[in-house]
């Protein structure tokens, strides 16, 4: 696995900002590795839907220096059996619970590789958890703070897994005739539908129009190209499908519910 | 043009903090400039209302080590050709669309220069806009990374302007009968009301009046300098006339609407 | 006093994030110490409610490296004549006011020894107010940049006081019959209850229950120890007792006032 090193680690949790709870993690960090450059991704992430952190993850990690380490705590399950992961992908590491948050980046990306962490490999680092109830704190902050240091192997975690928990939310697919079926990954600040959709399966489209909620949407090129209030499609800034409003919102206008289908049609398709 | 370098960066946007557009930002400074700090003033900026980012950078940005690079995107023209601007003052660099957002800092700052940003000098820093909605990712974060890095003159970049786009919000003017005139530039969570007075408009004044919503306010020295509840005016912690209230909100209390009218009198003026 | 140095400062205040203000705090350390790193805890401290402030201090504060220095502004008298104070225990330094947000500490740590910070010792370090309402800026950052960088000795900055504002939160007590009275210190994001009781007064009990608003809750291990919806009492990350709801809110389920008496008592007492 790799050896490069950037000394940047983020956090995406279901902390919230209220709290001084991240503020502690990044605590866990230092104390091991002051040097560490710690970037906060969201802590707005729903308690119960790992998945939409995992997603986030996957648009955002790939622009981070190579070798940074990703941390994720979305942990409903904390203090029961689930395993913590530690996955390697694009040059990037990621850990987080075994509970979804990280299918969606396996299912994504071919290169990517599964770790169980080990109690016995964490306990050679001298963490251990002090608490039933605050791993992100106990567990993945010292670790993070290991391994963006350079001070711990990937490899010498634990066993490689063959699967893990894959979460409610699935890469977009591409069915016989053509018709490219994805889902409402995240809804944004704004109301945008960020969906599951490569902007790479729509490539080889002439014309292709977006079916969701009985809405047929053109994708334009951007928020701007159509009037205010109409609803449009275009490809957004990590080379995804979005649902929006022109300066309005397409949570409020259309409706959405997280993880809703979002077909993709070619209305010219080549002979 | 200034050579100083402090290494320091700040951020100023509309994008919220719950989705993770301000890390991905960071991301892209830190792919270029590991070294940087980078500092959020604030994610909270009304998204049609770039005039209060620059209100705010006017008063904040002078605090800031010289040399420091100040970025704020908030931008709804991007993706149309509105050009991107740099703004040199004080020792301080600003980023940002041409929409209003500087003008403020254009007409408050004599030493002000303004450059607009020339796609090709961009080119050749290898920045080019990979998304047609996320130029603070694809352009503005490169470009202050590559600026507080110290590795891009800021005259290299494109032509002086002779004026740039204004914006909703003029500094305080005094007319001859010596009435000074300013507006609300932004209310803060408190409910104060900040206005675009500078303290120095007052100084000569021996017994100034505020004038604002049929309210007439003293000028006091603390928040406490009244009973609890009642209305107030002071010279704020940024040198600007604030309207208060004693331990309430002055936004519940009188009401105010954001470019609304302020207005200082001296009531007893020398003869 | 320690000479330990970590670089690190936290703060810790009322301001909220939707203004720059907590930014600008930042300006005014990065100025006198480029090198620092700066960790937010919490600007979601109730305005009127230090004591709030002092708890989260004093739970946090000891996970962060030896020699760290912990800013907090939640001054409701700044301009009146309150005292600035410097407190010093576990290896860390405390800024804030004397309003009552540093007396939980000062009584749950015997080596809590505090200074009151003499105007003339800020004025030889060349820390002048330029406001008179935002002494976090103008006093504590820039004395927290100087005390993280090590050129200022804490001892020298003013008198040892006897005693400082004890502030609403006091740590909990044992009575005769071995029953431990405590309070709510703060009440979550999640809704838990977290109390000042710490764990240690209870390790000697073999049955211990809790009492609070009529509830009678046993002492588990984790949050999924019973049935969602069931109230319960644990012992939190951070070694105190928390009044908890599986999967729930405790202050929506049970109710809670900040500062309600918590009280816990051993069924079963060795005879």
């Amino acid at each position: 696995m790799s050896a490069l090193l950037s000394g940047c680690i983020t956090l995406t949790t279901d902390f919230g900002t209220r709290d001084p709870y991240v503020g502690i993690m990044k605590s866990c960090i230092l104390r091991r590795f002051a040097a560490a450059t710690v970037i906060d991704l969201t802590h707005e992430i729903a308690p119960f839907r790992p998945e939409e952190a995992g997603f986030w993850l996957g648009v955002s990690a790939p622009l981070f220096p190579a070798g940074s380490v990703h941390v994720a705590v979305v942990d409903p399950g904390v203090g029961t059996e689930r395993a913590l992961l530690l996955v390697r992908s694009q040059q990037q590491l990621f850990l987080a619970p075994d509970n979804g948050l990280l299918g969606f980046i396996m299912q994504s990306w071919p290169d990517a590789i599964a770790l169980r962490i080990e109690t016995q490999a964490l306990r050679e680092l001298g963490i251990e958890p002090r608490s039933a109830t605050f791993h992100g704190r106990d567990i993945l902050a010292p670790l993070a703070a290991e391994l963006a240091a350079g001070r711990c192997k990937p490899e010498s975690l634990g066993p490689v897994l063959v699967s893990i928990q894959p979460g409610k939310l699935a890469p977009a697919s591409c069915n016989s005739a053509g018709v490219v079926t994805g889902s409402i990954a995240t809804i944004d600040r704004y109301g945008n539908l960020l969906t599951t959709i490569d902007a790479r399966m729509l490539e080889s489209m002439r014309a292709p129009v977006v079916t969701f909620r009985n809405q047929r949407l053109e994708v334009l090129r951007t928020y701007g190209a159509t009037a205010v209030g109409n609803a449009l499609a275009l490809i957004n800034a990590f080379g995804r499908l979005e649902i929006a409003v022109a300066s309005g919102s397409a949570v409020r206008s259309l409706g959405a519910d997280w993880g809703e289908v979002v077909q993709v049609k070619d209305e010219a398709p080549l002979p």
